[in-house]
């Protein structure tokens, strides 16, 4: 390796790897036959005191904040230097994989003790972080912790109940945080210089280039909208065909409008219609409504919205042309998070330098690091999992991708001590 | 009117809809609101008690029988004379219709009022019936009471249960009827001549030719089957349009193909897709698999046959051309079953014989007819119904068409006097 990377044992970023397939399993799952780690469960506790052990023979000073996220420090040169935040979270989705979100804690732990290793002090202290709610799969709302970070959290939260009827302020008491003050969680921007998230690309773009690792330029803009076409149920026996008004078939053009204009498009642009139902519903009646789910996502809202538009435009021609009712409901609007340009840029350097060819890709799936982004600037880096698949006990890393990842975030370790001016 | 016909008050026939909006509501009805009118509950004893005072005064003798059928018998010249049955269902679907099966059973009482107003007895006797259960919106069958009159009843169905866990068995005893016995309820061929069974027609085909009143020729066959269209479940966000496997647009074009090829078909070929789910269904999810109902009907088997065929291929060959699994699962079968053709043709006499011209046409939906045919001949008579709506608060029928579907009746029974010879 050349650049002054630091050599590291090839075991570092393997042995990440390997934690995750650890923490896949009980203590560190509420299942024993998936993996199931949701927030604030003892399957969440156990796993924090497994990453504080792992902390702490790196050399980490290791805390729990406010918000139930766990934090490993490792000072720099100077005693109270800001903190390059690395991590992500870690818990699951029910019955999820192994590695999104624990493999870049993992490996930031990794980071940690090859720096460590090789006894390199730095002119910022290093903080590796484990988000504690990322995924939203307890209760009705995501990001909790990083947002608690970001001084962004929304406190009515903690009234929220999970499945069971326990409260969100409850959970936390029940895991040795009563009373709990989500903004005490809350980092001042002088004490963080930056954030970078290591994190599983959940897609198939670095695969289908044979790339081990990318570099995230923003978290796309999404919109979600329900669509609800309306026309007059009747007896499926005793319609004639031109006199039915069924919304079906004007949904399945609307589906394939939808499946043309995005598969034509550019920035990233997917559309996904990912529910549907007809009502009625019954095998022997015309549908008098039948309502669908869209989920359309590209790198820049104007490119997500001229779609939006598009497609809208031709939904509703169809429902003029079939003499149907038509609404179209914006359920969510989220912008689009672009990474921070300088800080993404020495990601790149450090890409290079480890000998792949960076390759600037979209995030299409939410990150706590748009979170963080009102914190401090924040860079991604994806690591190739196999098929794309994520959410589902089929996720797949390589050791030698995790490694690869390892080195890249040494590089830009380097490269941020040599050249970042914030 | 010419031909013979008993000239009857015009308030019969009007007197049989109006019977109907009586039994509308409650106690003939469940719900306060709107017409809820399930098997054997308070409301269907409510209505039979209704409809025994009306038989009786029609000059009928009434019993129950085995399988809850009410049975009012107008004796022939001589005992013991086989009879005529007439009539229809007096069950309702939820939130349903006033005319629906009920102004079947009205007319027929209706009939034999005119037939004891003049004075006249029949070489046959008349029975007018109130089949218990045809929609089958209590109990997961359909049509139980008149499989137990054609002696074609399934003795397993007492087993079911309905949505609050109680057994037909247990709701037969608790309507008065212990120890059920289905098969008492059977009756022999020799005691029956034929069925005439008076419906509206829940369709739009009689109003879109401005007639009052027409002819059935059979009821339609019917498939009902279930189309499994998978690809691959996936990220709505991370997986570009170009690497999915999604069979959301499959199943779009499939039913663009059902839409088309029914509505390009001939002989009352109609095509349905009343059910539809993508799976998980979660709006960030690109679907793993799409399930769609089809229920194809025409009036013959071979017409039917011949476009789930087409249609089947054509899925086939999307499902090919898109990577994705298919299976596609019969789930019933129904042959026609076509009106005895002789006693069709007394009735087609009939109609022109009140001044309307015959037309003869297909029942989309199944009846009661299609069951006793198993054990008498059978006709039907569809009456005119608004917008061919059915199974809705809406449904609606004119009194003027009503007036002629007795009068219809009456020269149906007259030609049957003096031309039948079964």
């Amino acid at each position: 390796m050349d650049d002054g990377v630091i050599s590291v044992p090839a075991v570092l970023g393997a042995r990440a790897m390997a934690r995750c397939d650890l923490l896949g399993a009980p203590p560190y799952s509420e299942a024993a036959d998936q993996l199931t780690r949701r927030f604030l469960t003892p399957a969440h506790r156990a796993a924090l005191d497994r990453l504080t052990d792992w902390m702490r023979a790196a050399g980490m000073s290791v805390r729990l904040d406010a918000a139930a996220n766990l934090i490993g420090r490792y000072e720099g040169a100077a005693p109270d230097a800001a903190a390059l935040l690395i991590g992500s979270h870690i818990d699951s989705v029910r019955n999820g994989g192994r590695y999104d979100g624990a493999l870049g804690v993992a490996l930031g732990i990794d980071c940690v003790d090859a720096l460590a290793m090789a006894g390199r002090r730095l002119p910022f202290a290093i903080e590796v972080i484990a988000f504690g709610d990322e995924e939203g799969s307890r209760f009705p709302a995501s990001m909790t912790c990083s947002r608690a970070v970001a001084g962004t959290a929304d406190t009515t939260v903690l009234g929220m109940k999970d499945a069971e009827g326990t409260t969100l302020a409850d959970a936390f008491a029940a895991f040795g945080l009563p009373n709990v003050d989500l903004g005490k969680a809350a980092r001042k921007p002088r004490e963080v210089l930056a954030f970078l998230e290591p994190h599983i690309e959940q897609g198939p773009r670095l695969e289908a280039e044979d790339l081990p690792i990318g570099v995230v330029t923003a978290i796309a803009a999404q919109k979600r909208l329900l669509v609800r076409l309306t026309g007059t149920a009747g007896h499926a026996g005793t319609t004639p065909m031109h006199l039915r008004r069924d919304p079906g078939p004007a949904a399945a053009e609307a589906i394939l409008v939808i499946e043309r204009i995005c598969g034509a498009g550019t920035d990233g642009l997917v559309g996904t219609v990912g529910r549907i139902s007809a009502l009625p519903g019954s095998f022997n009646v015309i549908p008098g409504a039948v309502e669908f789910s869209m989920d359309i996502r590209a790198e820049t809202s104007p490119v997500r919205d001229a779609a939006v538009a598009e497609i809208s435009t031709e939904i509703e021609a169809i429902a003029t042309r079939r003499g149907l009712g038509v609404t179209i409901e914006l359920m969510q609007d989220l912008a689009e998070s672009p990474c921070d340009l300088a800080l993404t840029t020495l990601l790149e350097a450090a890409v290079r330098c480890v000998g792949v060819e960076p390759r600037r890709l979209p995030s299409g799936a939410g990150h706590d690091a748009m979170v963080i982004a009102d914190l401090a600037p924040t860079a991604m880096l994806f690591i190739r999992c196999k098929g794309g698949v994520s959410h589902n006990p089929a996720e797949s890393v390589r050791a030698d991708d995790c490694v690869t990842a390892l080195n890249a975030m040494l590089a830009f370790i380097d490269n941020l001590e040599r050249d970042y001016r914030p």
